[in-house]
């Protein structure tokens, strides 16, 4: 993939919109990645995002224990690995292999970019302070990557039980909002 | 509108998917609404929204001060009033007359709904510990209402600077996801 650099400043206008993404961590089996919708915007620069990994999760250990994950932005015809990922555990499935995602080396962190994905985000843990409560990771996006060839990504949002609204046109209205 | 009340246990349904939302509270000077994509959530039930408020928006004190406010979900047509409501402040304006918003009594909060809008939760401040540092605030949705006409909403999702996604088409696939 044609993947750019992207500013971070700029790393709030494809998590706001909210899409699922794939949240990759490494660790010592190799590379794992979970469906995740439960993530927000925290500050716009540097980039913090907050997300819900539970403590049920595969990934909620390597998360604490590496630090490190991607976010990685999936379009609809990913949609079967996605759920795929959201259906299994890493801890019986190589859900790279399974799924048929391709693991690229990230620039910044150990956990892998996902290459199928037009969106892919580095990140490190920059707070854990609400993990016990809510397993509400404070991420700071570390190094952005675009497809640049994608204009208006048909990304998947979750309405439940493998429900997905893709995403449809975009409009424009004037504004001073950021 | 014919607004029904919605199971607590579905609400993660409306949220998921990451729609920009109108956040209302109410006040001395009446009403007001602030436009919000900043929000994910933390729990299914009872179910925990977490939101991201800045202390530079007039509802901050709002929030503070009265713990409850409702949150609106918004679909196409309310375009202009969701940039509207993003592009004022209510110590200036209100927003409810200048944007054609009609203010309805809710059942378990003095916050208002949002009578245009298709959905709107009832929502109570459950957790302030993270306010300080990222104006981040747990809502408890305590009551949920949906316009049960609408199938599939044309929710508002922004991708900053007044562009927004306007939700697409659904597909579905066999999955073992909540």
């Amino acid at each position: 993939m044609a993947r750019r650099s992207f500013p971070l400043s700029r790393v709030y206008t494809l998590l706001e919109p909210g899409p699922v993404v794939l949240l990759a961590t490494a660790g010592r089996d190799g590379p794992d990645a979970m469906a995740m919708s439960w993530h927000t915007m925290l500050e716009f620069e540097p980039p913090l995002v907050g997300c819900v990994v539970s403590n049920r999760d595969w990934s909620f250990a390597r998360l604490k224990r590496t630090r490190e994950c991607t976010l990685n932005i999936p379009t609809a015809e990913l949609a079967a690995a996605v759920v795929g990922c959201g259906n299994t555990s890493g801890a019986e499935v190589d859900k790279f292999a399974r799924f048929g995602l391709t693991a690229k080396p990230a620039k910044r962190v150990a956990a892998p970019l996902i290459d199928e994905c037009y969106a892919c985000l580095e990140c490190r843990v920059a707070d854990t302070r609400a993990v016990n409560r809510y397993g509400f990771f404070v991420l700071e996006v570390v190094q952005a990557w675009v497809d640049a060839a994608v204009k208006e990504p048909r990304t998947l949002h979750h309405r439940g039980r493998g429900a997905f609204m893709v995403a449809g046109g975009t409009i424009r209205l004037p504004s001073k909002m950021k």
